[in-house]
């Protein structure tokens, strides 16, 4: 059973009721939802388990924390929308002590505080691990909510950053491959351990009406794309991956081309998103001047459907490589 | 370590950051914010990991599902809020089968319908045992929103149900108790599997002036209420408890009290409420005639801290007896 054939089979469970201030449900980033006539607001939920997404001797329970709350505020800037409050519902282990408890939602609070996110209801009880489920609600204009389903066939395909290197910290903590360069490794590590949730930039980009689509690349560039892809109804040509440092030693310790490591990566937590072409040199400026980084575009959206990449002028398909919630 | 302490303790890391338009943050059912000028939206959290919350031998999925988004929208009825939507993080064993996940989700789905709760996000991944954490969102009028803080000195208690079946449906599951009725045995089991959270009744309460404080009886009255004493300020003297008849059977087995043993009860989602004395026959009436039941008027708040049982006029202290979610 693969994730997004199981989430669409419950979709089908609930989506017979589809109340009209629910603007947005099950299968972006977030929901959308008007709680008055003038305002939207957006709600997404993620859970985190201990030897699932995590494993607690290859970091901090304030790093786990940290994490934790990264990747739900990423799931909130995707939308375009500005992070507001947190429920946090924690599972612990009858052995885990409190200090733990302590550092992780330090951890948390953290995280939220740096997104102007204010963490208002708990829930915590036993659990045969540790179990972290957040919700986070943020708000948003409008005219300015970005969805998957709005990419067009000529767009160019943009990420707010280098891919793949939380994958090589990942890599490095369980042995799989080894990185020389301290520096290099450490980059790695905090990649991995404390990743940043890119709201500051889609609170800019959704407030761009050249923004056709927007979405987090929590799952690996080549199944989040494809999941876009499938939403909008187009297809994509990547053409260069911008390929983070750590990533590209750790294709070469391991021998695979740094383009289909970084593909396969997961958990980035960048933006990825459909800008309209003629749009794109004017934004990418203007991003550029805001966050002192480029914004990359990597290929184009068209009209043939499924992923392909180019390299060296040959087109070949490119397949979800990817996590799968899952999968093992 | 208490559930109580520590969630006081996690409360202190988040509370220096309170945004003027969050209203009221974690130690209630809910949290209340301000998503514009002239509307209160309160949210709440709530996980259910199995073989701390349920045994998948003594219940369907189906009801596993009914019972979890019963204890969520329980929450939103205290408040005097009208749920509006859900999301469901769920984690699954990777041997668990996809028509148990479906089965799940179709009992949640089920009670939200009833309650007019839109599911509206998911997120679903693999977990060690099965494991829901459902977060729910509702709306309320500024004027009716109820917290646990308002008791006053010389406020009727009242709940709006029996208690003490669901510990009694809990206790035949466990094999500790064993009820010869076969139609009492049924409804202690339904009691336990698929309780009914009072969101109608919440919803009408919340719209009176005459409620001042209101919150759910999800661990046990002796706990919940001495939570509600402590967010007021003020004491409590309970008279009489209204024991649902299976639990007087189950505690007559027991060789217990009754009292005691609905006192201890925890999982009976009714709402526990602070009605102004005078109002309280009028409320009460009305009730009965809109709900076909009683308002049951079961002690007094007081200035004396503390909780305390008069039975056959001695006056005798009241220990916390329910649930405490990290003890065992």
């Amino acid at each position: 059973v693969r994730e997004d054939e199981l989430l669409a089979a419950l979709h089908a469970i609930v989506a017979d009721r589809a109340p009209r201030r629910i603007l947005l449900g099950i299968g972006d980033d977030a929901a959308v939802w008007q709680p008055s006539r003038s305002h939207r607001s957006v709600i997404t939920t993620d859970a985190l388990i201990e030897g699932v997404h995590f494993v607690p001797a290859w970091m901090s329970w304030c790093e786990v924390g940290m994490r934790a709350m990264a990747s739900n505020l990423s799931d909130i800037a995707a939308m375009g929308a500005k992070p507001v409050l947190a429920t946090v519902a924690l599972g612990i282990p009858q052995d885990f002590d409190r200090d733990g408890v302590l550092d992780l939602y330090r951890g948390l609070a953290g995280v939220a505080r740096d997104g102007r996110c204010a963490i208002v209801g708990g829930d915590i009880t036993r659990a045969p691990v540790v179990t972290i489920a957040i919700t986070v609600v943020g708000e948003v204009r409008q005219t300015h909510v970005k969805r998957r389903s709005g990419a067009r066939a000529g767009d160019a395909i943009c990420v707010t950053g280098d891919l793949g290197a939380s994958r090589a910290g990942l890599q490095c903590l369980r042995g799989e491959v080894a990185l020389e360069d301290a520096a290099l490794r450490e980059r790695a590590l905090a990649a991995y351990r404390t990743p940043t949730a890119r709201w500051r930039e889609g609170l800019w980009l959704g407030a761009s009406a050249n923004v056709n689509a927007m979405m987090d690349c929590s799952d690996g560039l080549s199944t989040d794309l494809d999941r876009l892809c499938i939403a909008s109804g187009v297809g994509a040509l990547v053409e260069n991956v911008p390929v983070a440092e750590a990533a590209a030693a750790a294709a070469r310790a391991l021998g695979i081309s740094p383009e289909d490591y970084a593909l396969a990566g997961g958990e980035d937590f960048e933006l990825v998103l459909a800008v309209k072409p003629r749009a794109y040199a004017h934004l990418a400026a203007r991003f550029r001047a805001r966050f002192g980084r480029p914004l990359h575009r990597i290929g184009t959206f068209r009209a043939q459907p499924g992923l392909a990449s180019r390299v060296d002028g040959s087109e070949r398909p490119l397949h979800r490589t990817g996590w799968d919630a899952l999968e093992e």
